[in-house]
């Protein structure tokens, strides 16, 4: 081996001048979030330009440019060597024929992943930093993993108020806002973590029946068994265009859609995406998304509710302070008028606890049924109460008796009928819960003193909800209620043996509920 | 709609008693790292069991079972209604014939995620926590994301050195580990962030010579332009089984292979998958990794060396002092003799940067020839005389001029020879750098008084390193050098035009290289 300096001088080979195209070629697969570009292993532009399995490549023709995540194929019936397949997706994201010439490129990695290492490091993110996120995601630059990095960095050390009030205008930058050239918008938002808590679906008819408009979006479930648009799902389209959402608005008031296909704050349900299977949530991050898509639904209006109990996810007043807080910093900033409500988060709200059992307890308020769940009916009217006080007609303290008008007199079931109807209304929709199913009883007799949100939502998620509509918990006893050994606390339905398993195995180990002394039954330490 | 309580209590269907089958096919695509699974989307157990495109879901048949991502097709070509696809490794996986019938379910979440999103919180994790992780990331239980969630989590707030000692020995335990049944089995690992530093391979070949065991395991380059298993394989095949491992040890006392598919510790080289596309590289990751490593790999004597610079990994002494005091603290309690040694880390270390560059560094000071680069030899001959002196019958101090002995008689260079031969020798390797290139000039007159490692690195790998094996940087002045206007101070090499602009362009934004007065060069704070 000769190996000295000199022999080695490279000689200049110049240019490739022209470069190589593919032809393009939908492939029947569908990849769901994530866009598969597919090559077969003998094409030449896989050879020489060093691609490898799994690589991102971005995909150009005609002005037009996706970035796809690399397959490489070895049979020519699925791309033969000149083609270039694309999952289903990235074929209509591409907005292009098949057959048209493509060429392919290695993705360059998002530019501002370097602001997501800063932040793993511990540093402080600028306005522009947020903003260069937030577009790479836009754009699909981001990867689920580089996602998982940003979601996790900023969660752990957490975001200061300012890092959190520029994430929350990024979000809202990346998506279309709506106008609704009105003065008051109104609009509400749980943070989330009580189970059974479907207020909107009777605080909006409520508000779009006295006349103020509220242009509820609603995201889907996170990590609870249901959200409220999983819930609506049961009764109408949840899944509207941002002309159709504008159209009904105009009409009923009123909507309880999902935000999410409404390209309002896309970047939001990217990483909720993420956050969902990981089964994260962070408070800085909940904070922008839930303003970021409040803001971009064009609400200048806002009460948020917080719920407080030992198994909520606020689990003392300081906190729920602290975070009233943070939201008043950030929604001040963004010039929304915003109330923040702390409730009583210590139990279940309501019977039901998944899409069909919920919508079942809000059609039994909103009917005026004598069975209808008590909680659920009086923290409905306690929130709209506070919503109809935007108005400036309405008298200070006069927004429950006016909300109670409204609910009772049928008014309310009216105008969710109305809602329901201008969605899309669901032809025949069954309420009837999962086929399969088992009861957990009490094991011995005295007062029920805690039942566990948290265990409880878990029980319902493994039952198969929210994506099974039919699959949750229902609930017989609650906070305070008197049991024999015996009674029923409450029974799980399934749609499906696996989850029928996956959802006792759970209750065999901790059902959620605890049974003691009546003198031990927690007082609810909120004053709502 | 009447929905009052009594009309929805359900029927219990019972469950189904058969689990439906379907027809393993192998489809011909090659997903990497990932399983991925075909099912069509008129399958009947798609539609009945609620599977949506990318979720996880498990495979079983006779015992066997794997995980992989669902795929949705609606091409009867690549799988029929009665048939499961599943991609090259997922269908190596499983271990089966094509044809034969397989079950599928929803994958459980891992288990062990609770224990991530614990960390996420910022708690403390135990011994068993890390073993569960290990175990499920051993096998193939979590996604690139929730790996990502575990990587940024744990170097974030970063793990206590109790927390890096169990997952040092959680990882040690994911896999095989060998027993050289000798008492005296050293290796030696730099912990990075110096381009051109490949030490290992003249190390080896000495120490190996001398008689004393060396069964070096390299791992691939994570975030640097190449790592010394990527330079080694343009002479030699690196990638061996532990047998084959095994045989060349006991016959040349040293060998130079890649750690990653001799499973040893396979869990590091699953998080390094996620490590290198983010770009992330924690403290406690590193030293578990590398004390993971050589143990599986059976060492008991281990040389660390730590480079300390302005612009390497570590950048301070005071630093520098925590982490040897860190490899201590783990090494110790694994049984491993562990010394460390700090070097200078400020600039790169030999000429070339990039596989085939520095494999002519390594075979220029093999070969004695006087243009071989004095810095790499030097720090060489440094690290082997500490290792020799692990030899009890080599007196204190005495190391250096073995190791110098050795090298200066052509011992080495045979020894090389031998371990190439050995390992599988590659036919006619060209040492040829890659064919596109542009040169860097000095824009003053002056003196080098910085180069900086981070940014060669950065230009290297733009390049095309590790990848393209012939791209890489040769650099032509090193720190202290006097240089005139126009003196080149590097070459950058490419194989293929879009690499070439990518360096062009960093290089034109920053080129590494400060030129200043004599009297700012600054000195080497590391006595070595």
């Amino acid at each position: 081996m000769n190996l000295s300096y000199k022999d080695q001088r490279p000689v200049f080979g110049g240019f490739k001048l022209t470069r190589e195209t593919l032809t393009l070629r939908a492939i029947g697969i569908d990849t769901y979030h994530e866009n598969v570009a597919y090559l077969h292993r003998s094409c030449n532009i896989y050879r020489v330009e060093g691609f490898q399995a799994l690589s991102k490549i971005e995909i150009s023709t005609n002005g037009n440019r996706i970035l796809a995540v690399l397959n490489v194929v070895d049979d020519e019936s699925i791309v033969n060597s000149d083609e270039l397949g694309l999952s289903q997706q990235a074929f209509k994201q591409l907005q292009v024929e098949e057959g048209c010439s493509v060429q392919i490129d290695h993705a360059e990695p998002p530019k501002s992943m370097g602001a997501v290492r800063r932040k793993i490091n511990g540093e402080r993110l600028s306005a522009d930093d947020f903003m260069s996120i937030s577009n790479d995601i836009a754009e699909s630059r981001y990867s689920k993993m580089e996602m998982a990095a940003f979601l996790v960095a900023s969660g752990q050390t957490g975001l200061d108020r300012d890092e959190i009030l520029y994430l929350t205008r990024a979000m809202l930058e990346s998506g279309e806002k709506l106008d609704w050239r009105e003065q008051l918008v109104a609009d509400k938002h749980c943070i989330g973590g009580i189970p059974g808590n479907r207020t909107s679906m009777l605080v909006v008819p409520i508000i779009a029946a006295h006349g103020m408009l509220i242009p509820k979006t609603s995201s889907r479930a996170i990590t609870s068994p249901s959200g409220t648009a999983d819930t609506m799902e049961i009764l109408a389209e949840v899944t509207l265009s941002p002309e159709r959402l504008g159209d009904i608005i105009h009409q009923e008031r009123g909507c309880l859609a999902w935000g999410g296909t409404a390209k309002l704050a896309p970047v939001d349900d990217k990483l909720i995406s993420v956050e969902r299977p990981l089964g994260i949530d962070s408070r800085g991050q909940m904070v922008a998304s839930i303003l970021s898509k409040k803001l971009a639904a064009g609400s200048n209006h806002l009460l948020i509710d917080i719920p407080v109990g030992p198994t909520a996810k606020v689990r003392h007043m300081r906190e729920a302070l602290a975070l009233r807080k943070l939201f008043e910093f950030v929604g001040d900033r963004l010039n929304i008028h915003l109330e923040v409500v702390i409730t009583d988060g210590r139990q279940p709200i309501g019977r039901g606890i998944g899409p069909v059992l919920e919508t079942r307890d809000v059609m039994q308020v909103l009917q005026n049924d004598p069975l209808a769940p008590f909680d659920l009916r009086q923290k409905s009217l306690q929130l709209a109460g506070r919503i109809l006080e935007f108005d400036p007609d309405v008298r200070g303290g006069q927004g429950y008796a006016i909300a109670r008008d409204i609910l009772d007199s049928g008014r309310a079931m009216a105008k969710m009928n109305a809602i329901i109807d201008a969605q899309g209304r669901k032809e025949n929709p069954s309420f009837a819960p999962g086929e399969i199913f088992f009861e957990v009883v009490a094991e011995r007799p005295g007062h029920i003193i805690s039942i566990d949100n948290y265990q409880i939502a878990r029980v319902a998620s493994m039952a198969g909800a929210p994506i099974d509509k039919r699959a949750g918990v229902e609930l017989f006893k609650k906070l305070g209620d008197p049991v024999s050994e015996g009674d029923l606390l409450f029974r799980v339905y399934s749609e499906f043996s696996a989850n029928y398993e996956f959802a006792k195995n759970l209750c065999d180990q901790h059902n959620g509920y605890t049974i003691g002394e009546e003198a031990n039954i927690p007082s609810s330490f909120v004053a709502f």
